[in-house]
């Protein structure tokens, strides 16, 4: 009846080239990992970055009070700008502001998580066929957002035997006329590395001389232990425009509430209006985080109590020392010690193992016999370690690190003696 | 000292292409607008699709109890997979499923609002170089979201005389072999139209004769006025695969919270495993909604009394025929009776208008005449109408429509005694 060309004679519905390049190495790693713990041994699983899954790091009530506060003022239930009320960017902006790195409302994004604050950082830096530059070992997710949207991803290197610090030679001769950004992520997942003031200088002198913009990812900001002192990126430079990322997640141990921020300090207008305004255009696609988590931000900031900061940052500090005590004597690993964040990575000495093919087959044995899973750091690019979580109850760590004795003492193929490895990578 | 090419001699960053191809025309329209209102008169605002705004509307106690319980639960800070909680998407499942489109929690995504859900949907549907069909006037969130992708948009006609009918002709006129979706929205924003079960049959059979997958927002479901019933389109289907986007954000009255989720109906399997898949991959980009508003979700669903839902309805529907009651005898206007949503479109016969260029010229004069704020329907893409917003309380919304008569009433030149206006479009 109708003279309209049909379409297709049967249906074809195809994924996306974009979705089918959207890779979460963890994910898939795991999924096709045999994750069969020992029916004899409960499961330990020092695997998950979330800090709230064993129920021994509560978010302090302050935090939960505030919540419910502005659920009961019946204020945030409507739509907020897309990049967030102009009262909770005023906020994190005087929390985070100081006098060498002064913030303003206008320099805050509030976003849906870390995440997103970087998927905008890198949206409104890159175009396809740019590149930036990612830690190796490093988070993951800076290469899953970066190959989907058609970003060049080159790893710089970290190096264990200096605390994970950058290889700078090496990152700057990773740079090009396509570098978007660099990105550090400080303090660091995987690594739990904290980096000096005068190595973050250097990174910053790296980036001011080529002049590339730097994407700081500062998730773990202030989660440093002892007499280690954490040193935003910002203050440190006066010319290198920064955009730093953060979020709730890790401080405040609620990574479900979504709650992440771009800071962006921009001194010399280098980014100027056309970054700022190109950032605002892409929140207005999903618009931002909860309204309900943003009411409660002002008392989140004031009135969590120091001690709350201190605790979970003495908890982590005396588990990872307990950790790296532990493992530091287990013969054919080399623990790195850290020095904040959650995490710990552990270098295999793999000819000792010649049992094992990989750092993934490793830990599939150590998830097999002993029930103890902790990530092969091939997920972050890094073969021949593996990365633990130091968030489990003491008990835990201490039992975990016993099971992993016990798996290493069984496996292990040194020569006699040999107590001072070296990792072959 | 070292032999290192400088990337350049100066600095030079600029805004991605992307970030320049997301373009927000109401903001950009609203933003360009003299928004200056009479001194002598308070403003009142019919622009936003917010119905927290003013007050009138709050969300159900059980709403906000539910938020706080998942608080006090401790349960809801961690980490949620990406796609939402099992039980929270098996709750969304269990209310949206019906014997002719059965659903269960593998079939539901939770998202950050119905934004990223349509934001995921049309990302893993459609490749750069294919094309959407849109509704003309429609939601432009449509159109700002494929743009940014490089996804081509072509607009259908509604038709005003028909309660905003599609043009069905003209719908599968539209369609070529790059065609990756048909976005229906209903009930509509702008319009406040909601389409009979027959004339969702009939876009159902010209999606299934074109091999066309369907996405339907459905954000508005079930808010519909008196007699008219509401149908979702996937019980209507046996064939056409379909993506229905949903939220709380309109009939809970809570936009700001960010909980929307995608219904995969796919009963013959044409999405299949790549699409699920794809989806699954996408949403690990930055993780889902709010965990709390997840946590809350059983309780926000199970125990929102009926009446809640009617009372909103009957207030938006006595607003809407206070509204078109009043515009109807207006000189020179003509309103489109709305059947459902928050929202009223008013044609405007320019002809009896001459002073007035367009829509947008009539509005922001009613603006600094009068203080009464319409969205010209310029940003939906329908010229020659304004759209008015129905969530005001009822004296405001009388006082906005007097006021829009003594507009009229002084600037219309039409012929003497023709209240028989056509309008010219
Ligand atoms: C280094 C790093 N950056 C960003 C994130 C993401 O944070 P969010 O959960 O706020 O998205 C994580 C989470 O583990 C992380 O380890
Ligand atoms: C038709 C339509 N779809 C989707 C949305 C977005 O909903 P959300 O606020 O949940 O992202 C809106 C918001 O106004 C809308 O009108």
């Amino acid at each position: 009846l109708e003279k309209v060309k049909p379409r297709k004679a049967r249906w074809s519905v195809r994924a996306s080239e974009v979705s089918k390049k959207t890779f979460n190495p963890i994910r898939a790693l795991v999924d096709s990992m045999k994750l069969e713990p020992n029916p004899n041994k409960p499961m330990i699983a020092l695997s998950i970055g979330d800090p709230t899954v064993f129920g021994n790091l509560p978010t302090d009530d302050e935090v939960t009070i505030a919540m419910k506060n502005a659920i009961d003022s019946g204020k945030y239930n409507g739509y907020a700008p897309a990049v967030g009320y102009q009262t909770s960017r005023d906020v994190i902006a005087k929390f985070y502001s100081c006098s060498e790195a002064p913030l303003e409302a206008k320099d805050v994004i509030l976003t849906s998580g870390c995440s997103q604050a970087i998927e905008l950082c890198l949206a409104v830096l890159a175009n396809p066929g740019h590149n930036i530059l990612v830690p190796r070992p490093g988070f993951s997710l800076y290469k899953t957002l970066a190959l989907s949207m058609g970003i060049e991803v080159k790893l710089y290197n970290l190096l264990p035997e200096k605390s994970w610090e950058i290889d700078l030679k090496h990152l700057e001769s990773l740079i090009d006329d396509k570098t978007a950004c660099i990105i550090v992520n400080n303090p660091s997942n995987p690594c739990g590395s904290v980096f000096s003031k005068a190595h973050l200088k250097k990174i910053i002198a790296v980036a001011a001389r080529q002049c590339v913009p730097i994407l700081a990812d500062e998730i773990y900001g202030d989660m440093v232990f002892g007499e280690r002192k954490y040193h935003a990126m910002a203050p440190l430079s006066t010319t290198v425009p920064i955009m730093s990322c953060g979020g709730l997640a890790k401080r405040w141990l609620v990574p479900g509430w979504r709650m992440g921020w771009i800071l962006i300090h921009d001194r010399k207008d280098i980014f100027g209006k056309e970054i700022r305004e190109g950032l605002v255009s892409l929140s207005q696609r999903i618009l931002g985080p909860c309204t309900i988590v943003q009411g409660a931000l002002e008392q989140i900031i004031h009135r969590t109590p120091q001690e709350f900061y201190q605790n979970t940052i003495s908890f982590l500090k005396s588990n990872a020392d307990l950790c790296y005590t532990a493992l530091s004597t287990v013969p054919g690993l080399r623990p790195v010690r850290p020095d904040g964040a959650m995490y710990l990575m552990v270098g295999i000495d793999m000819k000792s193992f010649p049992e094992f093919q990989s750092d993934v087959h490793f830990t599939e044995r150590l998830i097999s016999e002993q029930s103890v899973f902790c990530l092969p750091a091939t997920c972050f690019e890094y073969p021949n370690y593996f990365r633990i979580v130091v968030t489990v109850p003491e008990d835990l760590m201490l039992e975990a690190c016993n099971r992993i004795r016990e798996f290493c003492e069984q496996h292990y193929q040194g020569q006699e003696g040999s107590q001072d490895l070296e990792c072959d990578k």
